[in-house]
């Protein structure tokens, strides 16, 4: 991965070369704590020693036999977009499905899609009773028994050690994988969790792998020195002088789901103590057409992060006598993209909008697990920098408890609070 | 459309109902401005009148005796965004593809993934000259010659009165659209440019047409009149006391698209003169286990607009043994859904975070008629409430001129500032 910060300096909110150098010793400080948390396996600072830890033959084992058309993963936050980034970026014949959400219309239409005698269903909750997860579980279920379809031939569970997909597992003899301790689940792309789907697509997990070690080797005590720090301390620095919303904006359709996993990364570890950084989604250069003029003319108060490989297949641009077009004519759509994507990080220096490019060489295994990796060891460094407790997400229970007590799941207070909801309707 | 206030107000930002009761003069100075500029069909208030001014018919013959398996409509922004949402919303058997972007990749996998003997083409450009259009377009051509497929068989324009697209179609005898005169590209769902698709999709143009109609008839003098002033003045009112970003999030797959065309029409109309709040895309329930923890425990900056269907089908989930999930069994999708969307609602406002629900019947052509023209007459009062200039987007050129430059497309001296770029990078 590689990182270039120069865009983040002395725009219009006033971050300068030697500020990041005055911060570079808390940078030091925050590394030996990522270092010994990762030396402990404390919880959430030993996903940084999934490079290591992950063991690629279990991976393979599960997936071993296995040859469908489909696979649906069953699994929401977590436990899918780790696995949807690394699917969506490399492409293949595999036509991988993430059961992420329970809209019923919409999960109804991929039963309809799918021929669910050629599909692998993989369902990941490391506890068992995401509620989410396993309502979806089990209509899939009942959808294959009515198909006449063995859903014990074709199902593999990713969970925890106990609980209740273990015991199901267990008493089919289901392929099951472990979640592994200490990784939450944004963290656990690099891990069963992210990588069972990779696998079944046809994925390289030993490059995977490879790539995010290579990252993880990277890692030291300054930030001109590990290309995740520098993105981790420069937004940080950035945040603190009030680019209140990230913008991370992926100059290659393959990438748009990674730009989704990194907005819950970011979002969910970062984002408490009234402290947190918005992520927004965009996309080059679609989005030089629509978000563009509110980052380079509205409020001075984020940061755009630009995301690209260095290098890409390319498609020629025929000649035309189109007037006005000659100069479009023998040119490609990768140098129009390219152009693109330099005119618009320029012009957002221009108008003092800072931006920090972010490349890798290729859209590939290698290359993925170096940006995950990345972007976690930034997210990590910066919840040490801002003081947060950023493998946690407390705020998320609240709801999920009003929820099940709505369902009569329990006798939850929060369920009370929800009808007292204040209206005030127009119509 | 459905609006409901009622938890944007007496949040952290500190909103009373004496407040909107303070501005609702100001609202409806803003109406009798945008009835005015109706009346005149000025330059982007003409889009309000598209319920009247667009001719489904016109669309109709245009997509006439055309039976394809794919659409592939070339266009980029507003010439993509309006088409995308509605057939995405309204499903069918036609496969979409929206060309909206330049990555070679991404261009030469749905080229190989369509039968283009069985394609339309739809080609969308005011001007004719938009690069990435032109491009893509062209690209199409070459490729649908390679595989011996007459593309003036299957092409259909749709521009302004002149240009090269214009003339082209002219000199094939093309089946060709006009983009109607005063309607910017972010404001024309409700126009040829968003119709063409759901037509050719199979969608009812006179239900989303009278769909729109009926909303355009709840405009009035106040925001407790009408649903899209309630939505315009409370975001208008809540940004004033510092929701810098408004999260949009829709409880149906179905409308993730529509998060991504409000996110352009937001961003593009008010986003100037260092104003303008910063749209999020978010899904519900999906984003409960992402984006909620930032939202509920960080800054309290944000406004979350929770948009959903009142009906949709449902999927029952089935008895199960499974323990501690008895509670779901016998339950539905989409009554898991509905407790996910109230508790979420409830979450949110119990943390004293503002957030306000827009609902429509159902996912429908009447439906989305009445949201989508909702959402740009709200746009369209913010706007005047917070006197920027709606209808333009100047922020724009700069990068246009200095990709063109970069392209040898013409001296542009936007492109020598681009090769001056500051560097700091770490690898």
């Amino acid at each position: 991965m590689y990182v270039d910060i120069g865009n983040a300096l002395d725009g219009d909110l006033g971050l300068a070369r030697e500020d990041l150098d005055a911060l570079d010793g808390r940078v030091a400080d925050a590394h030996e704590r990522i270092a010994r948390g990762r030396a402990d396996s404390e919880h959430g600072y030993a996903a940084l020693n999934l490079p290591e830890t992950c063991d690629p033959d279990a991976i393979r084992t599960a997936a071993a036999g296995f040859d469908p058309d489909h696979l649906l993963t069953v699994g929401i936050g977590g436990s899918a977009l780790g696995a949807a980034t690394l699917t969506d970026a490399l492409g293949g014949d595999l036509d991988c499905r993430y059961l992420d959400n329970v809209d019923p219309v919409w999960v109804a239409s991929i039963l309809a899609d799918v021929d669910l005698s050629s599909t692998v269903v993989n369902v990941v909750s490391r506890s068992g009773t995401t509620a989410e997860t396993l309502s979806n579980f089990l209509v899939v279920r009942e959808a294959m028994e009515a198909a006449g379809v063995d859903w014990t031939e074709r199902t593999v569970v990713t969970t925890g050690a106990s609980g209740n997909l273990r015991a199901m597992a267990d008493q089919h003899d289901l392929p099951a994988l472990d979640v592994p301790d200490g990784v939450p689940g944004r963290f656990s792309a690099l891990s069963t969790v992210g990588l069972f789907a990779a696998e079944l697509a046809g994925a390289d997990l030993d490059a995977l792998l490879a790539g995010a070690a290579a990252e993880a080797d990277r890692l030291a005590g300054s930030l001109y020195e590990s290309p995740a720090y520098a993105y981790g301390a420069t937004t940080y620095a950035l945040a603190e002088r009030g680019a209140v919303t990230n913008a991370v904006m992926p100059y290659a359709e393959s990438l748009e789901r990674f730009a989704e996993w990194f907005a819950q990364l970011w979002a969910e570890s970062l984002g408490k103590d009234e402290h947190g950084q918005t992520p927004a989604r965009a996309l080059g250069a679609t989005d030089q057409h629509s978000q563009l003029q509110l980052y380079r003319a509205g409020p001075a108060d984020k940061l755009v992060t630009l995301v690209r490989p260095r290098e890409a297949d390319d498609v020629a641009i025929p000649e035309t006598d189109l007037e006005g077009l000659s100069y479009l004519g023998g040119s490609s759509l990768g140098e129009l993209l390219d152009a693109e994507f330099r005119a618009t990080e320029a012009s957002l220096a221009a108008a003092g909008r800072e931006n920090v490019r972010v490349e890798l060489d290729r859209v590939d295994e290698h290359g993925l697990g170096e940006l995950l990796y990345g972007m976690e060891a930034a997210t990590v460094l910066y919840g040490e920098l801002a003081g947060v407790s950023t493998f946690t997400q407390p705020a998320v229970e609240w709801g999920k408890n009003a929820a099940r007590g709505l369902l009569g799941g329990g006798d939850f207070p929060e369920a009370d609070a929800v009808s007292e909801k204040r209206r005030l309707e127009v119509e």
